[in-house]
């Protein structure tokens, strides 16, 4: 996968690229990626990238010339059709499901704006697709392209080494991760619940698959909409339900 | 404010802490902030900050002895109760209104994992907050993090010069933002709407609140369900579900 990412502030993808599993992840090869400042293609004199907003207001507006321009650049050697993302908070809800989808692309473009609007001609002639992380506003889009890479390169072949490639993912199951616990079995006087020390596989796995689906109902009822659930899961949400009503 | 961030990778944070506009709220003294690599903290010969879970299963689990040192150290001096977040995918989903509510506070501290499960006694001994940036998998909570502080930072008194505080944010009104345009009137055949050239402020006005509705009925409808609508609002929201009805 190749990846390019069209921002003001190049500098701010330092510290992330070059940490520990992107990194091993750029060094095998797993993905290539180019940091692009658009204010090189600027055509003015001054090379601005932004002006006033027609029918006035507070606020810039990222003008469309030099994005179209890099944005052509960098995609006019690109044999696939490269998926053009524009990272804003009007974009479309950033999910897993839509990080699976942008892993299986062999180009990938990011546009990052910085506290400026955009044009409404990018959006509409120039992206594929618009990506927002979540309902809170950030200074600029350079943040959620991070976050967007991040868990993109992390699903590419390879990415990953055996330490870090958890099989049980929040998300990839659709319930949230059952507690872990580590050393010591007493810590301060807070201890490891006796199932994890039995030893009885059996019974810890149940107890795991009970917790998870415990948390789930706890922190994210709206998760367990969709779920499918075993015989033996939908008993225990029963269960959890009938505490919950005899509490209230 | 003060930020202390406990994490095993601290380099990760160097570029977005050294961007335009962290960089300037941190000269302008609006919050100061300490990177620190809790593997500082370990007791142990090995300085090893993880270990197996108990149970069996695949991954490492941080163990609780480093993070609670290292919280207590750097919260020893605070005056204020600090508030302790730990970054994770079963933590409450994050948005604007938390952004707000932390932007309050005197004293963060946040807990990065890297690829590693928390052990429990973390969570329920010693964080304040679970926070979840969005339902993806990320390598570590190092984004989560600068995500979080972003927004934060970005509400705190004089963190944004003008040119970046647009009044409109999305989310802040409860509506996605209206389109923008700006010069030229005509990029390759591209035209901004005559309404924008118009110079009638009053019809201006009218067209962007109208195009703010629209774009959130057509993206982001659930937004839509908690919002209380003005006379006008409430009329347009109308005639786009009658146009939606009349296409399907």
């Amino acid at each position: 996968m190749h990846i390019d990412v069209l921002t003001l502030f190049p500098e701010m993808f330092d510290g992330v690229f070059h940490s520990s599993i992107l990194q091993r992840a750029h060094d095998k090869e797993t993905f290539s990626y180019k940091l692009v400042n658009f204010r090189d293609y600027t055509t003015n004199k001054h090379n601005k990238v932004d002006d006033y907003p027609y029918g006035g207001g507070a606020g810039m507006v990222l003008t469309p010339q030099p994005l179209f321009d890099a944005v052509e650049d960098v995609t006019s050697k690109s044999t696939a059709k490269p998926r053009v993302v524009l990272m804003c908070p009007q974009g479309e809800p950033y999910n897993q499901k839509k990080a699976e989808e942008l892993a299986e692309e062999d180009h990938l473009v990011f546009i990052c704006g910085h506290y400026e609007g955009f044009d409404e001609r990018i959006r509409e002639h120039l992206v594929t697709d618009e990506i927002s992380i979540g309902d809170y506003v950030l200074t600029g889009g350079e943040l959620g392209a991070m976050v967007v890479m991040d868990s993109v390169i992390r699903l590419l072949p390879d990415a990953l080494g055996n330490k870090e490639s958890a099989p049980q993912d929040s998300f990839s199951t659709g319930l949230l991760e059952h507690p872990h616990y580590t050393r010591p079995a007493d810590f301060r006087g807070m201890k490891v619940p006796d199932v994890l020390l039995s030893g009885d596989h059996a019974k810890i796995e149940a107890w795991r698959k009970q917790q998870a689906l415990k948390r789930t109902y706890e922190r994210r009822k709206e998760l367990l909409e969709d779920k499918v659930l075993s015989k033996e899961e939908a008993l225990y949400l029963k269960q959890l339900e009938s505490e919950e009503n005899s509490e209230s």
